[in-house]
């Protein structure tokens, strides 16, 4: 077993490794989700660079230059890859267009005969981009600094693949999935198959963990939240498990507090990702089940700064001692937010007095 | 206890009421949010000669008419009244318009200085309009249908007054609570006092129950949770209850699931209102704090229809006998919905095997 061994070795210098491996860290590592992007003005001279958004996606010197721009301002514990979760959709023959200020267009699937329009043949191009990046941040990331690889979870990227576009409630999607079950179902196994080969090209290019980031997951019922959420991720964590045993995988499925016991158990994930509505109480009891914990800052206290801001991080530290934690947002940062917020946040979990 | 003997001899006739009052009956009771709306012909016919959206909630004969039409149609066993819950806003004296295809926009308060432009005082006008609504509807509608009352929760309204608009993350509210916690508190303690004068006057016109739509608590981290949802509920429960002690209250807190049992606990609501993602075992777990559960169909298979449809509700009986259940969505209809799907669902709840 190559990979265990590397990563053992790996391990011992990376913070973020060790809490999803077993150990309870003070203080804990700590990035944050979205740390790069727009409200950073380092950011804002390459995205103009890049023309599109896509562009910057896949032009490797750049998207590895984005990811690396909050390591060096910030000294966070992992990097994430810079990319979006719709670049599978792109790479599958999907048109996707991000217009200005209005998000995500694409060209919209709405019955099952639209997946001709799919081929996961066709992805490598636009994959390998994407793992080049991945390669140039590795070697270029401190050693004890993780890099994160990610992906959207199966659900979250058929309802903008579907819709067309964003929504608040991801009706498209759910009716599809009401009125042409097969159609859906087969739209999902795409996505498994996909993603499942995109993870493993980045863990290859040498991604230290991976992320499935399911942004949409609180607005199914039951049943389909099994169907649609549920399965979809353990068939891609059961892979790359197989694959690559010694990768953690952290799973995000916002907004589905009261089903994350069972997500947790029947996915397998390493690590869970709490969105901020996750009670600090809830998300130790979670811990208890043999994860690692990754939240939850409310992304709005880090605009707002000040004592809420400084408030909410003593009180998120004083719930954690013991607990296998990773100090994070409970979603991603908005463009509106000031970079020394940031750096005060920083400041004040890696100042948290220890066991404390 | 001139209320509790007068609502007991209601009750005899009124299956909500008895559910709500402690009975479990099979088959449940049904009404569904949104009941009334433009998914009715008959409801656009009234709309369009109604002018703007707020004068048809201001226009008693109107609002009383197409509070009865679904009822007549589909033979409920609620009425709820119509109208809206910036009613609210629009009464305190802050500018509320309703945009064709666009949604509502208030002229919104970002600090505490501009509560000034509140006045709970000319409430009265605006307010008597909507009594008097409540009062024919109660007169012509039959013995056995339960007229529901309603407001929006404290939180909920606040986001709308705050953004100016609906928001899918809520957050000029959520930074405004962060950044002036004085002046947002002030705005809800306004909302408390001013939703307790609403309801009072609903239940003195004749409404026999009351729901309190919460309809975005779940976006928000467990202290806000608190302090914006639980504790302003609590307080316009526990004053209702003083003066109306046999009126049964419903609490809505959608997408707040993780947080149910300390919400009905601590407020002290008669029944709970489910949104879609509560599973059907969950929401047998809350009823056993003794309250009643109301829900929790996606709004998504009424226009779906068919055999999904058909599915979900079969499996939805089958998970409450021995339950008090009311039978409803887990949010409010859609325009797109046909009507014969209601009817339908209508069907296939009173046809439910008794027991079963």
């Amino acid at each position: 077993m190559p990979n265990a061994v590397a990563v053992k070795t790996k391990s011992s210098s990376m913070r973020l490794l060790q809490v999803l491996g077993g150990e309870a860290l003070s203080p804990p590592p700590v990035w944050l989700m979205r740390q790069a992007g727009r409200y950073l003005p380092e950011y804002r001279v390459v995205r103009e660079k890049a023309g599109g958004f896509l562009d910057l996606c896949y032009t490797p010197e750049l998207a590895a230059e984005v990811t690396l721009q909050p390591i060096r301002r910030f000294g966070f514990d992992a990097a994430i890859l810079f990319s979006d979760i719709l670049v599978v959709p792109d790479a599958l023959g999907q048109s996707v267009a991000f217009l200005e200020g209005e998000g995500p267009r694409l060209d919209p699937i709405s019955s099952g005969r639209d997946l001709a329009r799919l081929d996961p043949a066709q992805t490598r191009t636009k994959f390998a981009r994407v793992f080049e990046t991945v390669q140039r941040v590795r070697q270029t990331l401190p050693r004890e600094v993780a890099l994160i690889g990610f992906c959207g979870a199966p659900w979250t990227v058929a309802t903008y693949m579907v819709a067309g576009e964003g929504s608040s409630d991801q009706s498209a999607a759910r009716l599809m999935a009401y009125r042409d079950r097969a159609g859906f179902s087969k739209l999902i196994d795409i996505l498994v198959e996909t993603s499942i080969a995109y993870l493993d090209g980045q863990v290859r290019a040498g991604a230290d963990a991976l992320q499935i980031f399911d942004t949409w997951a609180g607005m199914l019922p039951d049943e389909e939240f099994e169907a649609w959420v549920v399965a979809p991720t353990k068939r891609i964590v059961a892979e790359l498990k197989r694959r690559h045993p010694a990768v953690p995988i952290i799973g995000f499925p916002r907004g589905a507090a009261a089903n994350a016991t069972h997500y947790l158990q029947a996915t397998r994930i390493d690590g869970l990702g709490c969105d901020t509505t996750v009670p600090l109480t809830q998300m130790r009891k979670l811990s208890e089940s043999g994860v690692a914990v990754q939240g939850n800052l409310d992304p709005l206290l880090l605009v707002a700064g000040g004592p809420a801001l400084q408030h909410r991080v003593r009180e998120t530290l004083q719930a954690m001692p013991g607990v296998r934690f990773i100090f994070n947002l409970g979603h991603g940062i908005v463009p509106e937010t000031p970079p020394e917020h940031v750096a005060q946040l920083v400041d004040l979990v890696r100042s948290a007095k220890h066991g404390g």
